[in-house]
């Protein structure tokens, strides 16, 4: 897998993309993005949770069923969310319009918002945005889609595998975007503002992209916390169009595990941007659980320290204070035994059987905590069960930035 | 009620106070506070249902179950939380030393700390410091013991209420502290680091007092929120000496109403100063959830709101920004209706039927949550159970003070 830096092109057989300004975003930058298939292309996707749902969501979820899309067209600088009858309207309207010029059916369209919450989207604009976007669809214009889901991102999110099915190469890459209300719990009947599209030219049956969307999620963007809220329009679209030629993949094929895992791979790469991009972020902190009674122990746990403003803050301040992690996994409903619990800084045991471990440690452990990326471990000897979260810390620019900007 | 803002005096019949420094704090302040009754009193106490629980806290469950006690001994500047065993013999050290200097059984004296987690005791600081609390009892040291019990607090924390019971002139004074790790969610049986204690010299049977808890917990400290942290050393003790001399107060007495709502307004009284005094905050909000489904629902859009990083940092910057209230509202769990949603900062209707009201009103509702206090109302229309939390914004200075602090 390249996460490349440098916006190289990106391409994959059989997508065209577009990104251009509409003049939604007040910065002028692009705000529509399309990305559309040569050919009908099978679809599994998932969105917030959130009961909430921006009009493109509802829109999103109804189309996607049908397993089959060709296009995804996306504004950014405005969520089109709790803005009525007016809201499915429009969303409606945005692939109307990316079927009228490309000449396909408006079933095989579906729309992405994201920005502020609870604004009109300008109409006209939308609609010269979007025709103008249908215009300009070219395979190499992968970054300027990109650059068209963006909002408070502060660089470009995506990330590609290749593999090789059935002595075909067959390309993945995924482009997203997120940095603020981030705590995306998507289901793949409805669940992020984070926005995701995964593309591949490789065929796989609906049922197969199903489970690879299944299988990815838990371990990449619903893993991750940035601020713990939920937002109204989050979604994750993987399109697979096909173009490669091999054997479409079902379930049960031999090659499915290792498109599954390359798909995955991809994801997680994602997810971990959008952490690291975390508005205010300047860490990024592995949260891993063992040992719990029950997964949704685990997980508890592991929710807990990722949305306690106490954890968040001393992470910020490089301190290993190991009280508040411990009175957060106490706090979080998880069952355990304290007198058992033991946490790692990396490598470094800061908690034994439920004391602190004093001594030279702690300077190690000042260390870890200082680093712009560490794993917290926490053990709760009350079973089994493990669970992983990806969060950041909470800092002084997150407030500033929050306080005075709509995002 | 009588809420005053300079120490005068405050006396409670039949209860004498010390507070002394014995060098626990670095900051040479008050660190041990000692309230005694000079008869057995009636106890309802209520402590953190962190699972962690601290030393003094796992003591006090213990003591408080009998119904009878006669002291308090509380120690500030160090939380004797996950401290192991040594914890456990300290905090009952503490209470011998008391029982042992003024000549009561051990068992009538709980012990109380706040301060940092996971240090152990200074033995030697505790021991001459309880000692000398115990040698400057005085009826007139209300406030040398409340100063005693404050950590991270930017003003004491007190109220007072009386009134007559069979024709007997009775006093209730509280005394609370706290200002950061509070979303206290106390039960009778086990939940605070908010420490509390409210005496009174009525005659109050121990059924009685423990409704009174009952019945004040939920509208007072359990409906606070400043981060969401839940202590490891929440503690709440009421008590009733009996002095007066009012014929015993039973849960059936004619007069009880009267006496449970002077304790629950004295403690809402207390419960508001804790968020006034939040750390960094600049705001309090009663968030007031209606028209839900379930009291659970209520709380859960209630206490989401209270949490939310985006919604909390919105009233910081004195934004009044629907989008993030009806977005918190959604990620929830909640059930309800998007579409019937009506939100009001004050009487300003700001959401109508899940839409935004746009126009003048944004004005108004800007003026609305630049307030130092406003009321968030936000109507479900799908039942008729309701919540309400009391809740301080996130600001720059709570993230400064927490990354760089150790509570």
């Amino acid at each position: 897998m390249k996460i490349p830096v440098q916006p190289t092109p990106i391409r994959v057989p059989g997508f065209r993309f577009a990104g251009v300004r509409a003049g939604i975003k007040e910065s002028g930058k692009r705000d529509i993005a399309l990305i559309v298939s040569d050919v009908p292309a099978t679809v599994a996707a998932a969105f917030t949770t959130n009961r909430v749902k921006a009009a493109p969501v509802l829109v999103g979820i109804e189309r996607a069923a049908a397993g089959r899309l060709q296009a995804v067209v996306v504004n950014s600088g405005n969520a089109n969310a709790y803005t009525g009858r007016d809201g499915l309207v429009m969303a409606r309207r945005m692939c109307a319009l990316v079927a009228e010029e490309i000449g396909i059916n408006q079933k095989l369209v579906i729309p992405s918002s994201t920005g502020r919450i609870g604004v009109r989207l300008p109409r006209r604009n939308i609609e010269s945005g979007v025709r103008d976007a249908c215009r300009h669809l070219s395979p190499d214009a992968f970054h300027d889609a990109l650059e068209g889901i963006m909002t408070t991102d502060a660089f470009p999110k995506f990330a590609t595998a290749g593999l090789i099915i059935d002595g075909r190469e067959v390309t993945i890459a995924g482009m997203t975007k997120g940095a603020g209300m981030i705590a995306p719990r998507m289901t793949p009947t409805g669940h992020a503002t984070n926005l995701t599209y995964v593309l591949t030219d490789a065929a796989v049956s609906v049922a197969a992209l199903r489970r690879a969307l299944r299988v990815a999620l838990p371990q990449s963007f619903n893993a991750i916390v940035v601020d713990g809220d939920t937002s109204t329009n989050d979604t994750a679209v993987l399109l697979a169009n096909g173009v490669a030629g091999n054997r479409p993949l079902t379930p049960t094929a031999r090659a499915f595990p290792e498109l599954c895992g390359a798909i995955t791979r991809v994801m997680q790469a994602l997810a971990r941007m959008i952490v690291k991009d975390g508005e205010g972020a300047t860490k990024l902190i592995d949260i891993r659980v063992h040992g719990a009674r029950t997964r949704r122990d685990a997980e508890r746990v592991a929710d807990t320290i990722a949305r306690s403003p106490l954890c968040k803050t001393a992470f910020f301040g490089g301190d290993p204070y190991t009280g508040r992690i411990v009175c957060a996994a106490g706090y979080s409903g998880a069952v355990f035994d304290p007198q058992k619990l033991d946490v790692y800084f990396d490598d470094v045991q800061v908690v034994r059987r439920g004391e602190e471990v004093v001594g030279k440690i702690e300077a190690r452990a000042a260390t870890v905590v200082r680093k712009p990326e560490f794993t917290l471990i926490i053990h709760l000897h009350a079973g089994t069960a493990a669970a992983h979260r990806i969060a950041s810390d909470l800092s002084v620019d997150y407030v500033k930035f929050n306080s005075d900007y709509r995002t």
